[in-house]
């Protein structure tokens, strides 16, 4: 029963950036260029070896700050995965615990990639080492579902934001043109927006009101362990 | 950086049965007794050690076979606890990738207990064995959390049911009352149930309309994998 099983920890690092060819806010994720075998010279999510004194979440957010030289402001466990034919080219059985990041577009700027860090379109990847593709996809597919009930499209933005500006992320995420007033109507039946008195002025529009996300919906799900 | 770590895998299985007092519907869970130390005699999740060449799903699959003698309707992954402190009358570190199952209240009664595994009411749990009571607060806490938007309530119903027996499963869970002509606008906005042509006959009511949940929305996260 006692198998030599590691465990690692990766972390799949969500920006907003502007897509190279249509301009338009693209979700993008860096990767780490593997420098070793298997799989040397493909690029893998960013993550290693769980240390003998580290949590959980202190790895993930420790494979963020060497990726990105970011601290988080949204991270959280997506998933375990842990099939045994995982890493057919290794002799050993890896369980990889896999969080999720969603860094700012301020963020995601000043954190400078390494020589074998690259931020990549999250939906125009190569083909990446071990079943990262398939990681990746999944934490597409959670994104994609959970930005329809949850206020995750904050983690994106700054504190306040316009009804615009908090469309445009759905539209990234999601992948398609949404309609403003069917948008506005249904995050306001949301009860997760809270309007403030201020306004985004300048620019050739006319003033838009800044809204911010009612706190006391949690924004992340940090398990049961929060004071940790 | 390659510490000793264990990968353990544990279930919280969830049934819906009468409270002894109340006579309500009320969640419950299997727990097995501990018969080694560390705390021997202590009531703990079912689970173990991840065998060699079985995958994690399939552990949890076991765990629920071998402590109620059933097979998941409803079967999904949790949440991975891995803190460095988790257990610290032993000298090994565990990692539990933990799974929530929910099972039908005939599933529940055919699935007979063997003299170490006892049902209990989930909400006066005795004081459990490592961390396994945070484990089930925090299972309650996103069982109560997502039945409010997904289809989960699904999974302690039989194929069709009445409003009137999804709502008792939402206040078992919910614990409280809910007005039952507000619960029926929710659950008809929600586009989550589709009316049947039959009815729930006998008894003293009059005839109630069937109900079966929508399908095409996906009931358990089964992660990428679902294939496997």
């Amino acid at each position: 029963m006692d198998a030599p099983i590691t465990v690692a920890v990766s972390t799949v690092i969500f920006a907003l950036r502007p897509h190279p060819t249509t301009r338009r806010p693209a979700l993008w994720i860096p990767l780490v260029r593997r420098i070793r075998e298997p799989h040397r010279g493909r690029w893998a999510l960013p993550g290693g070896p769980l240390a003998a004194e580290e949590g959980l979440a202190a790895s993930a957010a420790r494979n963020l700050r060497e990726t990105t030289r970011l601290t988080p402001q949204y991270l959280e466990q997506l998933y375990a995965f842990g099939g045994p034919d995982r890493a057919p080219e290794t002799a050993e059985r890896i369980v990889s615990v896999v969080y999720w990041a969603m860094v700012r577009p301020e963020e995601a700027d000043a954190g400078a990639a390494g020589v074998n860090v690259q931020w990549f379109v999250a939906d125009e990847l190569p083909e990446l080492a071990f079943d990262h593709s398939l990681i990746v996809e999944y934490a597409l597919w959670r994104l994609r579902n959970k930005v329809e009930y949850s206020r995750i499209a904050a983690a994106f933005l700054g504190e306040t934001f316009t009804l615009a500006e908090l469309r445009r992320v759905h539209e990234a995420v999601l992948q398609r043109t949404l309609d403003p007033a069917n948008f506005r109507r249904q995050m306001e039946a949301s009860g997760r927006l809270v309007a403030t008195d201020a306004f985004r002025t300048g620019g050739r529009h006319r003033p838009a009101r800044l809204y911010r996300h009612d706190r006391s919906i949690h924004l992340a799900d940090n398990g049961p362990l929060t004071g940790q």
